[in-house]
């Protein structure tokens, strides 16, 4: 978390909050949520919705750690660089968690980003004010091994796209013709 | 953009594109882009105008390199960790642009994340498609120094906040209690 507090922040706002789950119960209930988003995840998904229930989406009860991730109450307080762009506060706060992340991994450990979950369902569970936004479940802790490549790429999920492919020059879909000014 | 390229994503969907700026007339329309914004935010910002006004919130005419980063168009097509979080897109190019910031540092270059524009602008300038979103423009290059603290705490305009007063236990303002388990 103090890897996180050091993010950039739109503003300097600061917009993340951490709700650690010390309580077996809360944990079990926040299990219950995600595994019934999980279901209706598979159930939009058709043809695909079989190899989706395969995949592990979540550590929530095997994890030593899970913190919540929340984009903080009275947001709309901050102005300055959210004036055109508010959803700043929401990539403030991913920047925190990619700190983590680095962190985390840096140390050993494993972490998920589960992001399966009716948010409102969550702001009841926790008591959040209602202008609060739960953005993350985070599963931390030990893991046995890391892989080597991205678990959606692993099991045939997705593909990593070629970086060439996505980078444009001076206009959208114009290709770079020089790899130097 | 390689470092980008390898953060998480939701459902690895790889969210996210670049716009290479080495066109300086495009650069200078850029230009006039964020400062109509900035006059705008100032504005809105009232007591603290002028406040706001002495404070560098962009480098784009000055700095080496300008990238801007897009959301993809087709996102819809993206369902995995999105059907009830579709602005998780936004969360994971967010983490792909602090690896950048990292990686950028990490170098001995400065990077600054400009939000001050009208979205709108940006997607007809850059002929982007409709369901494309940009959420940066990136400033990068070599710095003089690297401040000890953010901008925004140096000169006054906010302060670096507590983290024991951001992390909650089990429930939203519920303080921890014991610090381990």
């Amino acid at each position: 978390m103090e890897a996180g507090h050091h993010a950039p922040s739109v503003g300097y706002m600061q917009p993340w909050r951490f709700i650690r789950i010390t309580d077996q119960a809360q944990r079990t209930k926040l299990h219950s949520i995600i595994d019934a988003e999980r279901l209706l995840t598979a159930e939009t998904l058709n043809e695909r919705s079989k190899e989706f229930m395969r995949l592990k989406i979540e550590g929530i009860l095997d994890c030593t750690e899970v913190l919540v991730v929340v984009l903080a109450d009275q947001r709309e307080n901050h102005i300055l660089g959210r004036r055109t762009m508010p959803e700043m506060d929401l990539a403030s706060t991913a920047c925190a968690i990619q700190n983590m992340w680095l962190t985390a991994r840096a140390e050993g450990l494993g972490m998920g980003w589960v992001s399966f979950f009716e948010p409102e369902k969550l702001i009841q569970l926790l008591n959040m004010p209602d202008d609060s936004q739960p953005i993350a479940i985070l599963c931390l802790g030990p893991v046995d091994k890391f892989d080597d490549k991205p678990l959606l790429e692993k099991t045939g999920w997705a593909k990593r796209e070629n970086l060439q492919a996505l980078v444009f020059e001076n206009s959208w879909n114009e290709r770079i013709k020089n790899a130097t000014k």
